[in-house]
């Protein structure tokens, strides 16, 4: 089987009609570049809103199968072949959801994630709008190997990318909005950080690994970000195959070899030598008692 | 409180009393340059001798309380009031561990952790020798912070690094013995990604790190082993404070800031925002099943 990754970098409007329109755009440059998987941003869809905190934007969120764009995904990746790991803002019953609806290469929808670890602090107040996700983590049968698929905050937690990597996850995936902090955070620039936790992860599961980030100034409700994009692809040992820079928009492709990266897996023994009996302490909080 | 990390890089011979004066020399070094904490390199004490399986080699085992130098390391900790986390070959009734003693700045011991991950392949056939350790990860509180500290094989693991880190671990410590590949596992260096595992630890735990690795070729036995060194102490954010080598016998000293690496890791959040509920799979070993 052969199978090419591709990370969408790209810079958003607030409208959903043009955003959907440039992503099925980038997504097809993709294909035709090879990509059989393609990766878009979290919450592309339009501004990251949860830079404030407002009751209308509520009503961005829609059931996934009732959605206004999820059915041209899935339509798209039909056309071309390709699996697409889709970033959403769900409404379920009276619940929301930062979630991720994987459809397959036959335009089948194979299933929701929704995100685990919601964070909360100057310029990414999400705890106002997402109740943390119930689904648990995920690792879908797809086309084009197993894929792990998680959400922005979520690849700050190695629970997170080892949960999906033992349920066989050949790829970790993380759509992203991440940006330069607003003046409260204080100067912060956590780019580094931010790739650096990831290549440990590609590391510590020995799989590859792709993050979409935005880029661009947005201003929402007089608080202002600035995405940093940096997106990337990194192979199983973390090596990094293609990366974008910090402000433009970017399609990266690169080639997986899934059977280089398995035997890799297999003879370095990781997964062999884990001590699940050890492990109790990471159910909890202290390091002692369970919660 | 002001603490600096010593973190030592040694060149061995095979003779246990050249070892151990080579040592207690570069942890005087370190200390006269302001280190509290002095890391040495996993069984610092002789040749890295799980290259090869033999029988012989069990005699370099000792209980740790009847040791041929960890006294001499008491009374040095205590002289210089640094603390010295120690690694050592084990013997326990009928059992062999790859252990370390904690000892605190008064001399005194703070307890023994056991290698909990034990690796097995050319070059690193451990599991011939040292029983899976029983003691669970481990953080000490000693004069100079809490400190984790674990062995080697296990700095591959991100639990081993969050269950020290839950415990309140500021500065997580890995001795370690690492080097390139012989012939047998195929050409290989893995010292980038051996570093980037271990950032992804840092970040992922706003904990400061040390490695500290040994340097130079060794043969045992007919197999043969030239260590890469590249030992390194980063910070809360994965940066890296100081560096050695592949090749040289080196101190590196770096003041750590443990009240800034509090801050920094409670308004980050990554805590905050565990989902213990969700971490179930990490006690499996296909995300499903409880073994």
């Amino acid at each position: 089987m052969s199978v090419a990754l591709g990370v969408v970098q790209m810079a958003m409007s607030d409208v959903l009609e043009e955003n959907v329109a440039r992503a099925i755009e980038l997504v097809r440059e993709a294909a035709s570049r090879g990509a059989t998987v393609v990766l878009l941003p979290e919450l592309f869809e339009g501004y990251y809103w949860p830079q404030a905190q407002r009751e209308r934007f509520f009503e961005r969120a829609h059931p996934v199968d009732d959605h206004p764009f999820i059915g041209r995904f899935q339509a798209l990746a039909r056309e071309l072949g390709v699996v697409l790991p889709l970033s959403f803002f769900e409404r379920a019953g009276h619940a929301h959801y930062n979630s991720l609806v994987m459809i397959d290469a036959t335009g089948e929808q194979l299933g929701v994630y929704r995100k685990s670890h919601i964070p909360d602090g100057p310029g990414y107040m999400e705890k106002y709008y997402f109740t943390p996700g119930d689904t648990g983590f995920k690792a879908f049968a797809t086309r084009s190997g197993t894929l792990g698929a998680a959400i922005c905050w979520d690849q700050w937690y190695p629970e997170t990318a080892r949960a999906m990597a033992l349920q066989g996850a050949e790829v970790l995936l993380y759509p992203t909005s991440i940006g330069t902090e607003p003046e409260a955070a204080g100067p912060m620039d956590t780019s580094r950080m931010w790739r650096r936790v990831m290549l440990g992860h590609a590391v510590a599961n020995a799989c590859y690994l792709g993050a979409a980030n935005r880029v661009g100034r947005e201003v929402v409700e007089g608080s202002e970000q600035t995405f940093y994009g940096t997106s990337f692809i990194c192979d199983f040992t973390g090596e990094i195959l293609a990366e974008a820079d910090r402000t433009e928009e970017t399609v990266l492709v690169a080639p997986l070899n899934l059977d280089d990266a398995r035997a890799f897996r297999a003879g370095m023994g990781f997964f062999r030598d884990r001590r699940p009996d050890l492990y109790g302490p990471l159910l909890t909080r202290d390091g002692k008692t369970r919660p």
